[in-house]
């Protein structure tokens, strides 16, 4: 029997030991997508408590306790925050399979060397432990940071946004960690939503451009994604894709449903599908005129349970994952931009796991091109409700089973949380151990040599290349290993 | 090689049979939903010989035996119980992977301490052996179920059912075993079918209440749901969920519909699925009024062969598997009762494996309530076409990826036959295997006080909790393990 | 750890080895669905490099080397073949985890002796040495086909056919290979395409039958069915099911839609299904009079990239795999043949991996016959993005699962390619390793003897059965085994 998350956690075989020790373990952590707050970076803010860092946000951990009973007052309410950390400590015991049971200890051990383990009999004495350090400024947010070895992050972001965190950062030479935007155009784009007009209106006052028809909010978010790639190095856009997203439509149509919806008349789901495929199918060539990435998050329902909703506001736990059918109107939304050779690098995540076959037969339709871009279309890693041991393996089966695994630009926290990068060693370990098992099982030839650049490839190196970030002292780096 | 189904069937490591072994295999069998036959309970009933028990009425042995190409007339014709036993024997041969071949030996085993093989060759002694036994008075319905230590049964029954034989057993002190009606209000629900308009005719008579609206409808269900629970101690209801099942709509409206089906007139899939709906949401805030629970089994097409539903009529074994999308409207049914904080504790089963990671999650944004329910909402077993070794892994693992599996309250029959009590152990088995695998793999620390204990939870302690159950002499079974 | 590739390739277990080197490994391959050319079985063609016969036609290898980023010059443009050769050879080392990366290393031990690894560093070599082979006539069609024991070829063929070449070979006694057209109807059905009104007047001149309305076209079909059993033995139809392919009509409404279509008049999609469904169900009853086996392949889009479709046309490494809900659709089709008992052999066959379970439960529901019909309706094999190790894994659990593993009439390669047949191979080593797992877990009793029987049959003589080949010498062959 292995011993509970010891060095060899989750690596089954010697192959998949050397690739992580050999290979994985010492490549830098390049995170691509996460929520984290640029303002506490920049003031390099320390925590009070271990409860307010875990559970004053964490949807994943709230869910776990009110599943495990715990009531909402406790879970979410003005409680003592021993109180609340004791009732995580009860639920997680019961977490058994769960990823939250690993990130929990991979984080009380890397961060905090802390190798107990949590249930209510420790909960005090961790506790105690972990707040003793956060106060030191050993535990600033930059430091958690660089304990990870965490090179670039990239935060999400509105385009009426001023960025002015990110640039303060971009300023500070005593900052050794990028921390870029993304761009994050939500918010132009949900026309059927509530708050649509007013936020047009601000949109225009922060682009300075005089919005009348769609092709003025186009300008008006291209001036502010000139804003984001110029002033603070933006690579990346982000949209979340959740019912209808493409019909195809001409710029009347979209014209006229943009004013119906300025007036504040009724928007259809079919009206909105025209003007959600619209904006992402134009967004997208100008992604692609600036050489960024397009990520597209299918599949996400939003506040479920109205009364946790009315409650507590969005991002409470309550979001869950939708069912919809969409691979053909998927193929035509990337069609839409192929067709005209502006289809961007894009990476397509599911949350349900189920499409996760189909997008990865999907890349490969949409793989051609004449810019030398490997993996133009990329699967992206398993994410959010799919970001545990067996979602990861489902998506490395999925892509290596219809695409090239040695392509893959690898893992992203999605996180709100500074603690949460022992998630990338996660994945890591996992990624060496899907590998260590082909290759013991003799269905790829042992070479070493092969196998080990391709690991430390997808746990940071195509993601550099992918994304097109500059790393100071890579070189140095890349000697480390 | 393991010898086939030895004493450590199912268990691949040393902690998965320590837990089986140690934790599971003692704990008494609370089967929480099945279709046996109360009557056939209280008279204590004799069966003739194997193959009437067998295979009168068993339609996953119906369809091993058609796909095995036996001709209609031995499996459901009017041929010699021993034609029809013989070429079953045959076909079990051929089910290697399935698990009838699994549940076929365990019965086998476990009731008639038969260890050979069932093939043709073996037929006639295996035959002759087990229909010696069920003679006798030692293989009558109540020592069949004494003989798999089963405490609490719950059948499923019409609202409109007398409960005669439910009532009887509650009287007859010499049963030893809990036999509870489960209400499921199908007719009254099933707006769009024929015999509709008679049925509501006959549920009024039963209730005696005067149907006129919709209103009436719940009404008379709410009697006799009272009755249930008063006289029969009722604590569970069940709805078969397919097509359409929730569309908001107002009383009114559903008034106007529930008309139109009263006089004949065409009911549209919309005017259904507004109709299921308000009495789903409605019942279901009765269930939690009454701390009830609310069983919801998704996604079963019916009578898919004509030729053979006109020949034998329903549950002939030509049910199937839909592929419908119902992620959203799951949700704004559970919301709008949860919005009201009256959903009931509610229990989600899918027919398709690909639900299974969706139910889970949909499970955990409806957690939350301050009634100290674990698991308010659960993920189902694996049900019908799920119910085999990899549909059971399927579950266990959808459940622990995003839920607690220390909160599950683990397996039923859904079974017809007085014989089919070995699936639980069967369920158990696989439970330990699953948690064994975790445990070994380093993946969750080897706490095996914790571990035993989750197990037996799961076994039949979370059940008799969750649905509140009154096991007279517990304590003394409890001892035992 | 196992050598790469060595001859227990893919075999875990005892059990696997005995079974696949005793039993799989000699059996003769009946390859029921493929897209070779007759005319170049007939002429006995021989291939001038390795380059041309991998790589001009193979869109499996196209999408892999799009997604490492080489240029669509190389891939599909007019370059050297060797330069192509050298980027696949660098493409493929990237598909760890792939099918191709296993078939490429088959094919060239199998047919070519060599045992190197392709990469750059070997292309050269390996190339000159294939090259050099590929030229002697011990190369030719028939001798590859010789190498790997195939005994049955069915290809896909077009009604209007004239079968030419099928009739040369039948009359060749000189080709010991049975080389059978499959009737594909599929431009008489996609009514909703362009070109169908002049597709029709084709079918009208070939059949010889003046075709104004449904029934003349089923007329005609018929005409060209007869023709291609009678006088090429057909045994079997293929139609690709795409969007909707079932809604029940009437023959006047089903003369109006086709009448809309021969008059230039667009079809909406409920008119294609219903003229999709007409067809297929009418058709199916021909095939069933004749005993003849329908084949469905369900969900492929196509084309998804027009900028490559338009470069390079159909079957350019483009199509996707759809995600659509089908099954009461399905169901609905397969009833209204079954229901007047004519219901023919049907195999279903899905794109999408998630559609496998509910394929295996419709086929259940439909299989009984008074017919004596093993299997009736089957799950198909693991096709295209399906057809790798996990796919095939999954096909085989989900069949076993709910179905009868014993019954399964097991590999087809549905290639282009004249070196695809080691796919049989790569099947039947991973069917021998997911039956020895079951008995080596103690799942299935270890009767060898029984479990011989069943290799062979899935590898060959379930399908000789199912399609009735009749096969010269096959007791010379099964004497062999």
């Amino acid at each position: 029997m292995k011993q509970f998350m010891d060095e060899d956690f989750l690596l089954k075989t010697d192959t998949a030991k050397k690739l992580y020790h050999g290979a994985a373990e010492s490549m830098p952590i390049i995170d691509f997508h996460n929520h984290l707050n640029a303002r506490e970076i920049y003031e390099d803010k320390c925590f009070d408590n271990i409860s307010d860092l875990w559970l004053s946000g964490d949807h994943y951990k709230w869910r776990a306790m009110r599943l495990h009973g715990i009531s909402e007052a406790i879970i979410t309410g003005d409680v003592d925050p021993y109180e609340r950390f004791l009732a995580y400590a009860d639920t997680i015991q019961n977490a058994i399979g769960n990823p939250l049971y690993h990130w929990t200890h991979l984080e009380l051990r890397r961060y905090f060397g802390i190798n107990k383990t949590l249930s209510k009999d420790t909960a005090r004495k961790i506790y105690d432990k972990c707040n003793k350090k956060l106060k030191t400024k050993d535990y600033s947010v930059r430091n958690l940071l660089r304990m990870q070895n965490v090179k670039v992050l990239c935060t999400t972001d509105d385009p009426i946004d001023s960025l002015e965190w990110h640039l303060k950062i971009r300023d500070d030479a005593s900052c050794d960690i990028q921390v870029l935007p993304s761009f994050r155009p939500e918010k132009a784009i949900g026309i059927e939503k509530q708050g649509f007009a007013s936020y047009i209106k601000t949109l225009s006052d922060v682009s300075d451009v005089i919005i009348k028809n769609v092709s003025d909010v186009i300008k008006a978010l291209i001036t502010r994604l000139d804003f984001f790639v110029s002033e603070a190095g933006c690579k990346v856009s982000d949209h979340s894709l959740e019912n209808t997203f493409y019909i195809p439509a001409s710029e009347y149509e979209v014209n006229e449903i943009f004013k119906k919806a300025m007036r504040g008349a009724l928007i259809t789901e079919e009206d909105a599908g025209k003007y959600h495929g619209y904006l992402l199918s134009n967004l997208g060539k100008e992604y692609y005129k600036r050489d960024m990435v397009m990520q597209l998050h299918i599949g996400a329902t939003r506040n479920n349970a109205t009364r946790i909703y009315k409650m507590l506001g969005p991002d409470a736990g309550v979001d869950g994952m939708n069912d919809f059918n969409y691979a053909p109107e998927l193929s035509a939304l990337l069609d839409s931009m192929d067709k005209d050779n502006r289809l961007p690098k894009t990476i397509l995540y599911c949350l349900n796991p189920n499409d996760l076959e189909m997008l990865a037969v999907t890349a490969g339709c949409f793989a051609s091109n004449d810019d030398d871009v490997r993996g133009r279309v990329q699967l992206g890693s398993g994410w959010w409700f799919v970001d545990h041991k067996s979602g990861i393996k489902h998506q490395l089966r999925a892509l290596s089973d219809v695409g090239l695994l040695g392509t893959f630009i690898g893992m992203l926290t999605d996180s709100r949380s500074f603690l949460s990068f022992p998630r990338h060693e996660y994945f890591r370990r996992i990624l060496c151990d899907f590998v260590g098992d082909i290759v013991e099982n003799g269905e790829y030839p042992c070479d070493m040599d092969y196998l080990s650049d391709m690991i430390r490839d997808i746990s940071a190196n195509n993601a550099i290349d992918y994304f097109g970030f500059e790393i100071e002292n890579y070189k140095g780096i890349s000697e480390v290993y």
